[in-house]
């Protein structure tokens, strides 16, 4: 993908609705892909939140409710026996439909950030146990190299 | 995926050297993922990144030499007729390989984060002039849904 080949006036389109940069509005910090991550890994309650990621206990009461204003968690509340209410978080579609993203970040971590080539987690796929990674696939099924691929207008 | 599904003992494994974290380190920056996504536009002139990315001069300045000192763009110098030498910024392999992430934040958000579910620009396969999207395959060739997904110690 070279400036000749994509888009060819890339002025016809305006940057500034990018809806990567409106993602990144949403979920670009540390903490928020942190939070998600634990949250793919099941944790659900605010002090697994904290524990795991070890962000401070108010950083993650306020990503955690940025999240939910944003509807990648839902609160739902609980009550462990003799104690008050609390809330635990859980993902919504939204936030599940997140995780091509996360796994494309994970894997290039993985790849070009550790000495080895192999994290610390790898995502399998249960039924067959093989390795899961987030490709570029096109409708018709193809696995097109960043020199197969054009940019165009998404609406007019 | 939920937490009694994966990793039964979470805490066999340290979060500390998560790949996600160090990639989030690396360019979870809005401005680093704005100027990444210009030079896979075709940018590569420090005027095209500012005018591009609506960043400021300064700002522009720093974060391509994060990038060029963290190895996802290289500096190639160039000089126009009667003018004095200057940068050319183009993606290397590292940071061509970030793309399916790219992609996936752009996708999530013109899901989630749009009226209509569509962007201002959509990505295509240039042969076969289908869409292209960021999806999670394991390497049977499987598309699992996170209830399929099981995370597993990727290193011992």
């Amino acid at each position: 993908m070279t400036g000749k080949d994509v888009l060819v006036d890339r002025d016809v389109w305006s940057a500034a609705d990018c809806s990567m940069d409106a993602a990144l509005g949403v979920v670009g910090t540390r903490s928020a892909m942190l939070l998600l991550r634990e949250a793919y890994y099941g944790s659900q309650r605010f002090e697994e939140f904290v524990r795991r990621t070890a962000l401070t206990e108010a950083a993650t009461a306020n990503r955690l409710r940025q999240l939910v204003d944003n509807g990648l968690l839902a609160r739902r509340p609980y009550r462990d026996q003799g104690r008050r209410e609390r809330q635990l978080y859980r993902l919504t579609d939204k936030g599940r439909d997140l995780l091509p993203a996360l796994v494309a970040l994970m894997q290039w971590g993985d790849r070009w950030l550790t000495l080895d080539g192999t994290g610390p987690v790898k995502v399998q796929h249960r039924e067959c146990g093989q390795p899961v990674t987030a490709r570029l696939e096109c409708t018709a099924g193809h696995h097109p190299g960043i020199q197969e691929l054009i940019l165009v207008p998404g609406r007019q």
